[in-house]
């Protein structure tokens, strides 16, 4: 939908959009999470919930993806609804037809719109132009269903978020903005460890400082591993080499060497530490076998709660608050 | 299915193919918007209306498609059914296997069929070897599900179709084709305004024009746009480089020049004309921006249409005017 | 899931794999064609069986399917559920991402995951790896669900399958693996008739012979299609050149030339015996029209039973036999 001005946590979640996770207030996001951890045991237990009834969320790929594809499509069959891949490889999107023209077609038909995209910039058109919920599944800036699910894994290993510390080695990428600003919102402090170069978005470092200083969260760039995860309760990597800059492989890789998450690194955080992952791993680069395999990993777990906490988003988003009360407690 | 001689407007909608709008009577046509107009507002309600339960339409995409997948898998879902991609670019139609060995197959296990496809035959052939309904999302020779739209949104706006004038400026091809049999069915006059050598096929007009002894429609072909929308109450225009023509390109620019739709050719038409577009339109070309996005512009009630008449299609066919029964009035 | 000993037909079936019919009991042949039979007889009569309510079958696709894709998806829509396309052209299995990650990632998300692979160790590697069914929808190796359509085609014409005889004439390769195994289970006799070069694997054909002891199913292999069609109850062949293997096209016409099923090969069989086929059919190369059209053909009921025989095994491996009971008698 139109961007409009206003605190968004006063306002309830129906209708709006998810671009970045600073479209969420903080009470937006705690909302989000405990209805996932709802949604989450009434799937354990069977319980059905299908609060969206015949409602249909729309999908546009312009990348690859298993985990979105997936945890969307089966999220909308739990809710009773269905997703509908749009084919945006055959759409072509700005190329067979505007991207605006594309908006105002499918806010005519569906209820929502899932959008993996190369350039951020699309989605902010899709939302400008939609007056139906605009879900970012992955741009070149935010990942910020991802860092839903992240959150929530945190929340069930670590208790609670407020004071911990995720440390985040690699690439200052989309993972590592929405990081940075899941944690803002949540009072997680967050430590970024980069190679020169690879540092993540200086705007975007400020605004989850912004953000931060209401819920008391530190945002704060390394310049390596051993310095970010010292002391962390978790450590987050993500592919070296992102979907789009395979050119820059062979520079990436020496770039990125000394990041790797192996057990000497990992052996730096605290001894309860969990480790993180959004895959695809990209085992003996971004981390090693022992790490990914090991009982610290929580990889399988984030990815479960792409499930939980997209479900969670797609019932207020689309129906609202009033949708979950249907969910039995 | 297979055709069978007879009055069609007599028979039941149930279990007939939709293959060119010649395959109705003017009655169907009424039917089917009805139903339309009914499911519309049972939509804009929020009445559940799935009268399709667990039924299965089979989509068969040789060409691209949003309004038409994303509309057709849309309504299944309200529905309370499921479209299917039946990927026929895997598929490969009439390569892997003979399209009458897939016909035979695909009645097996779908409810019905949705075929586009660059040869009209190969719907014939469909249809011909199927006992489900078979029905034509595009072909190289009609659109008629677009005409359905189009005759409800005509309906929504002028109250009435009989009398009316629908003026078609642009290429002679199967959108013209499906909109003067659309008239023709339903008493609405045609007025085609194309360049000399993009005229639609003569067969068609004459057939529009038998079909249009009963109804009182008028079908004529101008030779210029100008002359074609004088008095008109709809301006409707379409791309002028089809799917599949893209090799025709520069010579059809400089063809179709003079029949662009703009605010001079739209000030031709009568104060109150609607302008209509079957989308993608190519801004700029056909059609400039201050029509598509004008007070007349009608372009998007058109896309949404397509919902809601496909879904009354749908139910006719495949459940029959029993089916419909069940929807409240 | 990770496959255990022990004796697969006293077990459930319930959480359990089908990577080849081998993983099978001659019980569980007969507990799944009994509950097919009961869901052909359900959809006939129009009794609603949403057995698999909201659940989800993953399906991975590596090469082209039409009756595989059509007949699973729309099989779990009339159980209540959907399949998911999981896009494996684009998830690149082994390359984007391992195929144990996969696999664990999968089993988080559906109920199950059907997969069409060129190599079955892919196949093994899912199945180790997940906690949720994985199933068999054809690799280089086998092609079991075919095979239980199949038997329930077999054992509607002839009422038993026991002591009865099917002739596989043509390539020794994934159909005839199934089917002698198929035979081993259930009793029936399997002649094998390939040209010198194109017999099956012996280890399965020891295996098949080892299972067929307890069933007094005889495996025989001959080295013409006259030899092979004898007295049988049934004839069945499959395309010479399977899909990946079209470099090899020419030399394979020649060799199987005289294998093709036409009038007069099938004048060697009984008179009663059905012509089948598992499609797509290559009129004029593996089987002549006559036959394929010809009042012996069976290969469109083989088509439809694949969606009845899988609905039986989604539901009794997915739901269970409990999940049967739901169905009325």
């Amino acid at each position: 939908m139109p961007s409009t001005s206003g605190a968004p946590a006063v306002r309830g979640l129906q209708g709006r959009d998810l671009l970045s996770l600073a479209d969420l207030g903080s009470g937006d996001v705690t909302t989000i999470l405990d209805a996932a951890a709802r949604l989450k045991l009434a799937q354990a237990d069977g319980t059905p919930h299908p609060l969206l009834p015949r409602r249909t969320l729309g999908m546009l790929f312009e990348k690859a993806s298993l985990r979105t594809r997936t945890t969307f499509v089966v999220g909308m069959v739990h809710l009773g609804g269905q997703a509908v891949d749009l084919m945006a490889e055959h759409t072509q999107m700005g190329v067979r037809e505007s991207v605006p023209d594309i908006a105002r077609n499918l806010e005519r038909w569906v209820d929502g719109v899932m959008a993996r995209v190369y350039d951020q910039n699309v989605l902010e058109e899709l939302a400008e132009h939609s007056r139906v919920p605009i879900i970012n599944g992955l741009s070149d800036r935010f990942h910020p269903c991802q860092v839903l699910a992240d959150l929530l894994t945190l929340r069930e290993r670590l208790g609670s978020l407020s004071g911990r510390t995720l440390a985040y080695v690699g690439d200052g990428f989309n993972m590592c903005h929405s990081l940075m600003l899941g944690g803002a919102l949540t009072g997680l402090h967050v430590r970024v460890g980069t190679p020169r170069g690879y540092e993540p978005d200086p705007a975007i470092v400020e605004q989850a400082r912004d953000i931060a200083r209401a819920s008391g969260a530190q945002i704060d760039l390394v310049s390596s591993a051993e310095a970010a995860v010292r002391g962390a309760d978790a450590v987050y990597t993500d592919s070296w080499v992102s979907m789009g800059l395979e050119d820059e492989r062979a520079e990436r890789l020496a770039a990125f060497g000394p990041f790797q998450v192996n057990a000497d690194l990992m052996a730096g955080a605290r001894s309860h530490a969990v480790f993180m992952h959004c895959l695809p791993a990209h085992r003996g680069e971004e981390v090693t076998d022992d790490v990914m395999d090991g009982p610290q990993s929580v990889v399988f777990d984030q990815a479960e709660n792409r499930l939980h906490a997209q479900k969670a988003l797609l019932v207020l988003l689309i129906g609202g608050e009033a949708a979950l009360q249907a969910l039995p407690r």
